[in-house]
């Protein structure tokens, strides 16, 4: 048998390369004779690997000289806090887009905040579709506009980056961050956890538009202030240290990769390989229209869901990790981010074939 | 020569089975298929690990049933806010005690967000010592009490557990946790970042109790409030699950070499050793009283302060790492946290006496 295929929704697969120099670099990372994780972040090994940290992602994802780059703790969901907090100052508003189980979070979140306008909201179908920029109600007193790039539970992505008009652009890109390039000039922030594209939990990078640095409420704690954390080098409190070393490892993986247009095509390939053995199967399907489906997470359902324990069975002997859908939808999901092999998605197509022979 | 002697204030030393360990481990993690960091966190193998984890802190630790044990993000920097978040309510009181950077900081992050009594202070003498808990005044209408029971930049550290009257009391323990045993039932809140004595940084760990969970501000961040946290299993965010991976092999190490009794027989005999080599000597000197001095963070200076980059250099090459006092102080430090061994406690005592020899 070949090894294990890992299409866990995240935390999730690495590149299969920077699982093997993490494990070369202990117990003596680049001649410290420590181990990474044991070393001071405000020692030079560690401030060099920071700087090469900020540097190759500038690089990758063309960033603009206007951005700040923030590389901070608590996941998109801390984000879901810290951007009202951050942006919407005392009494303001904000729009979002409803996409999604991730949408709805950061919408209940803000509300904790601010004063919320749902622009657009796509929960009347079961979240499997993206409402039209056309539809959509923006209040014109928006500190900002709100939208989750690529939802992971039914696995719907937007195709393209939405015209915010007035307001700046904020998105949580957690599960497509560096899977294709994106012009940050147009968002006034940007943030993602790193656990799906770029390496481990434990670390979330906000892009921020410098002009948006300074309008925190008063009650934002210091770690979640943006200008606090942009004034201390993202050091404001102790970073977690191995999560930018296994972020460093991955972005020098990308560039080594051809960087983001490489990823784009290798990621476009990938899912159109399993969305179309998808379709061609009365077997599978998918519900998502062929505009808004997910590059990075492909979920599909059984016709008959009796056989999804069987399934699984075969799936885990088959050497796959990961495949069970989301517990709020059921049914199967593929995550497949940049990390996923080309070979891994042959594995599951060839599976999902051989599975509907034997029991279709 | 033997290998490198790691003396950083945090991050800091992995006790060396534990980076080993790490090592084995990669890229299958317990029959997995794959890096701990690359599975869900809501998966079996994690959930058995996180279920663990907490078994195996109770029980070092003897938490009593009467306190959740929550496992965060954010570090102590984190919890500075979090604390008068949680507790303090709107409009509420709290007394600290400040006898270090580490209390001032959380000091002024207080001040944030509620009414603070600085119940004692020792600055006026740059922080060198603890004030008896005979002066402290302390608010009466406190929500709490608040001290760092250990400060790393000097190096003092409360010999015991203070009296905090009706007050509930809470304390910073990011840098003695572990390193003994504590009566944690005299405690409303315990808190710590795990980069000393428990692993790797990205990992706070939080023991709240019980009947403090519900006293929040409106505006706290989801997952910093506790009580969404305590009701999450701390997964209110995807946790840093690397960290709760070392963390656990770290408990795991502790519960082998005797639990947290043997750790402080043994803190007890290398801080002395270390004290006793300094306190011997002219050449060099500690000026914190005996009562107060840390059994984990040991300061000292040279007599002559022109010697310090010397002194450096033949530390390097004696591969001694992180000995250089913190930017706030000068001097010099050596960290000696429970995965200091003693001969490296032994090491540092040779090398001070050969340098005073040669320099003095």
């Amino acid at each position: 048998m070949e090894g294990t295929v890992n299409f866990s929704a995240g935390p999730s697969a690495l590149p299969a390369p920077v699982v093997e120099r993490i494990r070369e670099d202990l117990p003596d990372w680049n001649g410290t004779g420590a181990c990474v994780a044991e070393l001071s972040h405000r020692g030079e090994p560690f401030m060099e690997l920071a700087a090469g940290l900020e540097a190759r992602l500038r690089r990758l994802m063309e960033i603009p000289e206007t951005h700040r780059v923030l590389f901070l703790q608590g996941g998109a969901q801390m984000q879901f806090a810290a951007v009202p907090l951050n942006l919407a100052g005392e009494g303001g508003t904000a729009s979002y887009v409803d996409t999604g189980a991730w949408s709805a979070r950061a919408i209940a979140e803000a509300r904790r905040f601010c004063r919320v306008q749902v622009a657009a909201s796509s929960e009347g179908d079961g979240y499997r579709s993206i409402p039209p920029r056309g539809e959509w109600e923006v209040a014109p007193e928006s500190a900002y506009l709100h939208y989750v790039a690529n939802e992971t539970i039914a696995g719907v992505e937007f195709g393209s980056v939405p015209d915010s008009g007035a307001a700046p652009l904020v998105s949580d890109m957690s599960s497509n961050l560096l899977s294709r390039p994106v012009d940050v000039g147009r968002f006034g922030v940007i943030y993602a956890g790193a656990q799906k594209n770029m390496g481990v939990s434990g670390l979330t990078v906000v892009l921020v538009r410098e002009d948006l640095l300074d309008r925190a409420h008063p009650l934002t704690p210091t770690v979640v202030r943006y200008s606090a954390q942009a004034a201390a080098g993202s050091m404001a409190n102790t970073p977690c240290t191995f999560a930018w070393y296994v972020a460093s490892l991955v972005l020098e993986w990308i560039e080594g990769e051809g960087g983001l247009t490489a990823m784009a095509v290798r990621n476009e390939r990938k899912a159109s390989r399993l969305y179309r053995a998808i379709d061609a199967s009365d077997f599978y399907s998918n519900r998502i229209p062929a505009r808004c489906r997910s590059r990075m997470n492909v979920s599909f359902e059984l016709a008959d869901e009796a056989l999804d324990p069987a399934f699984l069975e075969g799936a885990a002997e088959a050497g796959f990790i990961g495949l069970k859908g989301h517990r709020a939808l059921g049914g199967m999901r593929a995550s497949i981010y940049n990390a996923m092999p080309e070979r891994g998605v042959e594995r599951l197509v060839a599976f999902l074939e051989d599975f509907e022979r034997r029991r279709g």
